[in-house]
């Protein structure tokens, strides 16, 4: 919060006064907290679930004080809801004038997703599979500081690596979108909202607002490094060139992507007749989509509905494990599909007994009910979500979208909440459900649903 | 086939000859078949996918046969889904207008439903358990005639005895509409339709074309029936009373119809301001659509986006394992929260072993397994099914809905297939889809899908 404020007395757009309170109330708070709690070394896996959920709405909450104090969101609720979407890198945004905001609130919304993008690395890689949920263990980064039996050092020296990837492709996207023709100000904060797949822009149109083709393909392209798993980046700025296409699912990521665009491409291309810009927008957009960052150049309701049903897929599939896309993961469905082959020949040849496969390695039995777990979990939510919405009033195609857009972190989804709309218009108890089903998302599902468990508050 | 012939020649519709025609053919690919192969009396579980799965197929082609000689339908394609839409008790229809159509040709019609309604009852009680197909060994008729090692006498006495009841139920149906004003004829038909819950009825305004309330009460009864499980109806029979409210599906079933009844009677009471009505739709309805019959004598698209949810959410449910209903039926879904809940307790005590019970007793690990592959299976043939539609031309709200009331052996649904529409104006390659996922549906997906396996084909 203190990092905006020269910002905001370079632009003189009076917002450095709200900044500065709220980061002496946060302060405050935490000096608070730190002084009148007492803090073990020993944190068990049970107290991890509450200190990752909390945290979160923490954030949350006093994220939102900069843009209440400053009149740039005055309710409450709208104000929760647009923190909470920053730091859960969901960027389904509230704000109706983005371009009539001062800019240093501008730049503390961007810095929400790239702190969240920073806490999603280190919740993915190192914290969850602690945790065991969701069958995370499985995609452990391979790089120095494994996760070992408790929260040691070794996290630290994890994400103290995977920091620096992250931190290296953000200032390199920064710079290319300048040399593209972007301001400093509108670089700094795409940069920041591509690299975390948050997608808040500066600009009311998004990434539309921008002619240049340039700028689109490099958002692109970041959009795509930041849906595959960090710990690959990592191991290829190390010199292990090959460790991209030895991975199973950065190689099905790769195919999703290429795949979906050739078939919407056709549809597009029908459509706009230009082949250049057919292939700008579609690649874009499908990237968009599938990391879940949900930056718009063009509006995705006027193509197909056939299109559009790829693009709502790939809502659900998201991105790859280990980096800061949202949705349940590539290498969860292609473990599913593994389990759903591996159930079939159970069936024909009675009670053999089948492994699962990823990448050469045999799937322990124990973290496959895990990922199958959370399939079930991601869908029963899904399900229960798009009831409450219909139940709020929303049209259905609204209800449908807007919940995987929640869940997965995506952002805009059909109906009225598209590409070209947003989420003001959302009843109050609406956008708090939004909060819910985005924070459930972004810590996979079970971190959160545990909590709501008699069983973890007994002794 | 010969049935109708006599009703044919009463009603003087001249459809004899085409049913007397269709008949022979049949009987004389029968006679060849049983005449140029051979049988061995020890059947295996591998081959029991084919036998069931091409038996269904079988049938509806020949079913097809008189619905084409005699003109009502002359296509192949909707001759061959229609049927198909019977035999697995969908009743999603493309006849257009049905009160022109001959007698004894909607008799035949009918008598699809009840025929495959009589398969079903034999192939979930009995069967698939066989087969060790998605879990449904849990649900294992309680009555004379276990399922023993093979393919044995017994299954024949256990479905003797199912058939019995379900003989009863039809002609209690029956002979109960006769008492309410309908005619024999109607009566006849409506019977078939309800108690295998098809759903074809001999109006083109369904069971709205009646008046009598007492009508629709009792056709709301024994579709209620007809989705419980039948061995339950069995045990009631023979003087076990306390066999309905010991079982847990049982009371689960009455809790959803009744907890859904009052949502979406709230709803519908506020529309017609006049109670009787509210009341008699919204249990009709319900009704109809849990237990997966797809009667109308409501357009449900005029309610609430909320209550059309609730209905779509029943329509993923379905009815009861045992019942003629289709669906994921309420034991699997209850049983998958279960697994939620003990998956969220294993997360709190790490590596607890946490069983997972029904009714009291303990869900094997293996069968619960095999019950989760079913619902991820369903929840890809869903995706993928409503993918392909809408590549069809189809809208969203169509593709969604006809995809679940296909795969579900529903009927209605929303949008263009809405209660009071029908699927004439569908594809000619959309007819074929959703005869494959009506198919898939009502043989458990992976009979059907495990006949794609290359393991199935090999040696």
């Amino acid at each position: 919060m203190l990092l905006p404020i020269p910002i905001s007395l370079y632009y003189e757009d009076g917002s450095h006064f709200a900044l500065l309170i709220s980061a002496l109330i946060t302060m405050g708070a935490g000096f608070a907290s730190y002084k009148f709690t007492s803090f073990k070394q020993d944190v068990r896996a049970k107290e991890g679930f509450a200190i990752v959920t909390f945290g979160w709405i923490a954030a949350s909450f006093f994220g939102s004080l900069p843009f209440m104090l400053s009149g740039a969101i005055p309710s409450f609720t709208d104000a929760f809801y647009e923190t909470m979407s920053g730091f859960t890198t969901t960027g389904a945004t509230i704000m109706t004038d983005i371009e009539a905001t001062p800019e240093a609130i501008l730049l503390w919304r961007s810095t929400s997703h790239w702190l969240g993008g920073m806490g999603i690395i280190l919740l993915s890689l190192a914290i969850l599979p602690f945790l065991g949920v969701g069958g995370m263990q499985l995609f452990k980064a391979e790089v120095p500081g494994h996760v070992a039996d408790k929260l040691t050092p070794r996290v630290a020296q994890t994400a103290k690596v995977l920091w620096g990837v992250y931190l290296l492709f953000t200032v390199a996207e920064m710079l290319l979108l300048m040399y593209g023709g972007m301001n400093w100000f509108d670089a700094l904060n795409h940069s920041f909202a591509t690299l975390s797949t948050g997608g808040y822009s500066t600009r009311n149109a998004s990434v539309g607002a921008y002619e240049s083709s340039f700028i689109h393909y490099i958002i692109t392209l970041f959009m795509f490094l930041a849906g595959a798993n960090f710990a690959l980046h990592y191991r290829f700025l190390v010199g292990d060139f090959k460790a991209y296409f030895q991975n199973t699912e950065f190689k099905i990521y790769c195919a999703i992507v290429l795949g979906a665009s050739v078939l919407i491409g056709i549809d597009v291309y029908g459509r706009y007749g230009d082949l250049g810009q057919s292939m700008r927008d579609t690649l874009f957009q499908v990237t968009a989509i599938t990391t879940s960052t949900g930056f718009g150049t063009a509006d995705f309701e006027q193509w197909s509905v056939g299109s559009q049903c790829i693009l709502l897929a790939l809502m659900f599939i998201g991105g790859s494990a280990g980096s800061t896309a949202g949705g349940m993961k590539i290498a969860r469905i292609y473990l599913l599909f593994r389990f759903m082959a591996a159930e079939t020949v159970r069936l024909i040849h009675t009670n053999a007994i089948v492994p699962v496969r990823m990448g050469g390695t045999t799937v322990p039995r124990e973290v496959l009910t895990t990922l199958i777990g959370y399939f079930v979990l991601y869908m029963m939510t899904y399900g229960i979500g798009v009831l409450l919405f219909a139940f709020l009033g929303l049209d259905l195609i609204t209800a449908l979208s807007a919940t995987v857009a929640a869940l997965s972190n995506i952002g805009p989804g059909l109906g009225s909440v598209g590409p070209t709309e947003n989420y003001a218009h959302f009843p109050m108890l609406g956008k708090w459900l939004l909060s819910l089903l985005m924070l459930m998302g972004r810590l996979e599902l079970f971190t959160v649903v545990v909590l709501f468990s008699p069983a973890y508050w007994r002794k």
